[in-house]
């Protein structure tokens, strides 16, 4: 196909308070009395109001999950599918990530896998899935990484940390409530919340820009700056709002260089992806002048201080390890240069950028 | 459900030439050599350079409609119906819709119709579809109703003008081609893109506005003004975003006082949608005040000249008609005036507006 069939999630609820209607949503997937759900939760809920909230039946499992210190694992993705299997000899009939990016991503991980053979890094790449997902659900509780809108769960797998792209990725059903955003720590508030606004600049400044990625990226980014500039009183509606749009924008276009920087920078050095977008974004003035500017802004109002050299005096190997997975983001530089990049990206040039981090 | 559970269009393509890649989507829903496809296609595009892009096999069926001179009726979807079903014992593995508004809904009707039996006319309303449809995919080649990104399909019927709404009625597909568009006849290609700017107008004073369809909304607006005010280089991408954006602002909130006064012209009168909300909008100053400013700014920029003194002179009790069809549209009324809108609504207000349009 010369323009891409995107493929959207087919369903949405949006509204402060709609976390209720999970049950409801949910009845309508249990045919059967046994009929389970799996309920993939980032830990940081557990204990807290929200955990009593879940509409958790008898049959139903819980898997806390924890994603404060690094990004999800192939293994971790396979560990759980495994929890399930043993839980019982049905699947389920709901998946339901409740988080940020990285739960989100472990529950749509999960429900691919329990429907495909063999392990999850076998997936890692673009439309390898064979086989449809269980239903699955995304709740975010974090907004900005555009998860809830994507067709991809981004792992760290035993060679590199590629997503499992697919159709069959995409969630059948995601609940915005913006309500439960209002809590998130002003740190990972901020961090993910730039990782949206990093990645409409990266759509925005591409060569892949169409005017249906411009349109959801103009917006999203206006959204962004009313949350981090003005502070504005409906600023966990907008934000929410925001990391859907951008997720609508680079699913039709593609992110830049600062997403191909940090992946070098979360695969070797473990820097989870909001905090290693903003430390990569803050040496990128080259690429994206107007964007860096903007940013520091927002980093100043929030102030919100960024780790400084922390790749000056690591070895050589390391930095070429992380100029290796930068480099291999193929389609994001192709975003960013067109035709011809392969010439533009150099191990000098990367090196130079990392140097700088 | 408090907030409601929003169906959109699970896949769609966007791109100028992407009308091409019709044949490679079909492809995937023939599953054997006698599956065949219906194309609806608005009557305007028959032996023009349209006709030979369509991917037509020798099994397929092609539908002409008549869209011109009056809106869709149930007893068009009816008869269109039957054809299909003379054509085959077996039903279509997809309908395609290629034109407007009314051919895309023709188009959406038919492929209900096709799986629930005993007349269009039966399933006016909200939510009386009992079976999924017939795969269908839209097309439009005209933009601004947002009937791409709708869950209704609006019929004149014996007894009103009202619409098979249904998450069912939701595209399975569709396809935004800006080149397309670029052939409309000025007058319907004025009417239509108001269409959509009318509706974000009602969609962004109204008080079903939540941030999503606000976000939505917004940028429609936004895209709307710089195809109609700033004549933008890119003004068939951006109205075809337009319309689609603004599609699902309200598909999220509500239309307001211009449709309903709009419907009553429509069943009356047989004013077309597009017209029947520009003559309608054009009296509604004391409800959109700085809307109707700017519409009036985009008529006078195209040399557009709107009917006049249509109502002063027709007799009462087609009048009094015209209010019951627009008072008996409660939800858009309470979109405008929130609860107690039936003592707002009233036959003195409405006769009122009729008579100065």
């Amino acid at each position: 196909m010369s323009f891409k069939n995107f493929k959207v999630v087919p369903k949405l609820i949006f509204g402060r308070g709609s976390f209720s209607q999970l049950d409801e949503v949910l009845a309508e997937e249990r045919k059967s009395e046994n009929d389970f759900v799996v309920y993939v939760v980032d830990k940081v809920h557990q204990g807290k109001e929200l955990e009593n909230r879940i509409p958790k039946k008898e049959q139903d499992l819980t898997l806390w999950v924890y994603v404060d210190e690094e990004e999800p694992t192939t293994k971790q993705v396979d560990e759980l599918t495994n929890q399930v299997k043993a839980h019982s000899n049905n699947n389920p009939v709901s998946v339901v990530g409740i988080g940020g990016g990285s739960a989100m991503d472990l529950a749509k991980a999960v429900s691919l896998m329990l429907t495909n053979p063999g392990g999850s890094a076998k997936y890692q790449g673009w439309d390898l899935i064979q086989n449809p997902a269980v239903h699955h659900i995304g709740i975010p509780t974090v907004s900005g990484t555009g998860a809830e809108a994507s067709r991809t769960a981004v792992l760290c797998g035993p060679e590199r940390k590629l997503g499992l792209n697919s159709d069959y990725t995409v969630f059948d059903q995601i609940i915005m409530d913006p309500e439960l955003i209002a809590s998130v720590p002003t740190d990972q508030w901020f961090y993910t919340g730039m990782d949206c606004y990093i990645h409409c600049i990266e759509s925005l400044e591409g060569t892949y820009l169409n005017e249906f990625s411009k349109a959801y990226g103009e917006k999203s980014l206006e959204l962004c700056r009313q949350v981090f500039l003005e502070d504005h009183p409906e600023k966990d509606d907008k934000l929410m709002m925001a990391s859907f749009m951008g997720g609508m924008s680079i699913a039709y276009s593609q992110v830049g260089a600062c997403h191909a920087v940090s992946y070098g920078l979360g695969y070797v050095l473990g820097y989870h992806h909001g905090i290693g977008n903003c430390i990569a974004f803050d040496v990128l003035d080259e690429f994206y002048p107007e964007g860096v500017k903007e940013f520091r802004q927002m980093l100043k109002k929030h102030n919100v201080t960024l780790p400084k050299n922390i790749c000056k005096d690591l070895p050589d190997e390391t930095i070429q390890k992380m100029v290796k997975v930068a480099k291999s983001m193929g389609p994001l530089w192709h975003n960013v240069y067109g035709d011809g990049w392969e010439e533009k990206v150099t191990d000098e040039m990367l090196t130079e950028l990392y140097r700088r981090i």
